[in-house]
């Protein structure tokens, strides 16, 4: 049996890096959590995302997969070393690959990183890059109005536009080249982003990013999948599957089985 | 001290990576070998290459440097795996990066690559993409004229002008989305390709890409440079070092000291 790849996120967020793990990475299967019953994780305390995405991982090891990935930047930024301390495969974020992006990118070393309330109050990405880059000049602006309207399948209605035009007001005027979608749900606004930032602005995709750094760790493990069958992804996730599957396969571009998981627990907020 | 990280090739095309690395890691000291006495690499024998890269390695080991960085795809086709079997630092090669990057850029599976005569004859670029994204077409040509016209610095004349045209004429009619300038000193000549091939097609340079994973690897290693104090990188070269230091200055832009290395046996085509 081929071992898969184990991407994890608070709902659909994480689709965009499995849809770009499926593109750079076609042979490799992909087994995908999206814990759409407690959803958003930005809002929520450290400590409660930790228990959350320790419950996802130790669920996920299950079908013994060869990579943990936490497409999730809330949960990369307060849970990942725990989680990468404790386990024996790779465990990859979606923070560090992003700032590796935007430092090869920035040519006036201001980056601009948008994100969810936990993620931006965290610093995860400032730490990231001035560890790597001291010079550079971080803008960080915590937009939580965005992840519930991707979450509700509202990727390009007016409302949603108005709520983007405001949120990215005061980042207008910073003179910025280049923007960090740090949460993996902002690229379903990419589009909106784009148009509210101008075209001197290069986004940055986390996702994108992820992919391929998921893609340099296998092969620098030796991990990459050999079969050139194209793999059965499996999705999971913890609240009505009937809105993860629409978000899903508009987002894929292709059918999928989404099976619900009911935790014994339900915590929402 | 802080740990270098060693970059080799055989003249100034590794200087690509190496300002990559100042940019992209500017923290990392970096100690620089261009084999000048014995460019180019890309006719020679696969043996030969491969003795000759043991030889600036075991060179190098002296400064016990954090990672052996193979800047010249010739080299890295034919060497990096002996080279990394028998050693415990981790080595970095120039090719797996571009292909990387070249199947996260492509979107109508169709990749273009040059490189010298070694390289291309190698297959590696072939082996490293399908090896990763079965369906894609790869369409490789040998450029054995670049590298002679970089090394004695004729990056923007008439003459270059014209053999880089010709040179490049068989692809013109291919239908690619993407080229992967497959050796480290092409993109001192990247204006004058990308005017050839035209806008449709985007260069993928395995020096920008290189960087990237060298700075990926090394942060999932617990590796990265923690001082805030810019290095003074050193630079070696086994030829005249006048050419070398001329070069090297008005490609990166500032001063360097270039310590000459005779090797005791000269090999010179």
């Amino acid at each position: 049996m081929q071992q898969a790849i184990a991407i994890l996120d608070s709902g659909v967020g994480g689709l965009t890096v499995a849809k770009e793990v499926m593109r750079q990475l076609p042979q490799e299967k992909i087994i995908y959590f999206g814990d759409t019953a407690r959803t958003p994780y930005g809002p929520r305390s450290a400590e409660e995302v930790i228990r959350f995405t320790h419950q996802i991982v130790d669920y996920l090891l299950q079908f013994q997969p060869k990579m943990i990935v936490i497409a999730c930047n809330t949960a990369t930024a307060v849970a990942m070393e725990e989680i990468r301390s404790r386990l024996s495969v790779p465990v990859v974020g979606v923070i560090h690959p992003g700032a590796r992006a935007a430092i090869k990118t920035t040519r006036n070393h201001v980056v601009g990183v948008i994100g969810t309330e936990g993620t931006i109050y965290s610093r995860a990405y400032e730490v990231a890059l001035r560890q790597i880059s001291p010079q550079i000049q971080v803008m960080s602006l915590a937009c939580p109005r965005f992840v519930p309207l991707v979450e509700r399948g509202m990727f390009r209605s007016d409302h949603t536009r108005h709520v983007v035009a405001s949120s990215l007001e005061p980042l207008r005027q910073v003179p910025m080249d280049c923007l960090i979608l740090g949460c993996t749900h902002y690229p379903y606004l990419s589009d909106i982003i784009g148009d509210v930032m101008g075209p001197g602005v290069t986004l940055i995709s986390s996702a994108d990013e992820t992919a391929r750094e998921i893609s340099t760790i296998l092969y620098h493990k030796g991990m990459l999948a050999t079969s050139s069958n194209y793999p059965v992804h499996q999705f999971f996730c913890s609240g009505d599957p009937w809105m993860f599957k629409q978000i899903a396969q508009s987002w894929l571009g292709e059918q999928i089985k989404v099976t619900p998981v009911v935790w014994q627990v339900p915590n929402i907020i």
